[in-house]
């Protein structure tokens, strides 16, 4: 299936360490298009990987992940109306 | 159709006002569901007027903004792996 994650990691409590950890996660599983968005094609199996190596990371009551999940990418159009890609990949 | 725009605005160059401008303008349209994430069923007369009125806030160089549409909000299947809504309404 195809997947567009997006993530708003609070800053409390040591925040930009779970930030980074939740970077390099998603990172490992789907492409980085924009500071805080990744997107791809991902199997289930892969996706419950993934959320299952999140779960430590995310602060229940502080931080949201939103997974927005299409059967096809085709589904899905995507237009970019300020910059064409992010270039914050050098980040980490 | 439905679309999730999700926005990275640059804090360099004046980048909190245009910030608060993006926020506003999307907000007229969309749903607020996350920090930079919008969403919603909108029409794609009012999607283009949505993209006139932001035009002049967002800046090639420096900001992205990203929409994903799709035809049907129900080819769409949406996960709340934090928190389960955003609450950063109070912000503006």
């Amino acid at each position: 299936m195809y997947v567009v994650l997006v993530y708003d990691i609070s800053l409390e409590d040591k925040g930009a360490k779970r930030w980074r950890s939740v970077f390099k996660i998603c990172k490992k599983y789907l492409s980085h298009i924009q500071n805080s968005v990744f997107e791809g094609e991902i199997s289930k199996v892969q996706l419950t990987k993934m959320q299952n190596e999140l779960k430590p990371h995310i602060d229940k009551n502080l931080d949201s992940v939103i997974v927005f999940k299409s059967r096809q990418e085709k589904w899905l159009e995507k237009d970019f109306w300020g910059k064409d890609n992010d270039m914050t990949d050098f980040m980490l």
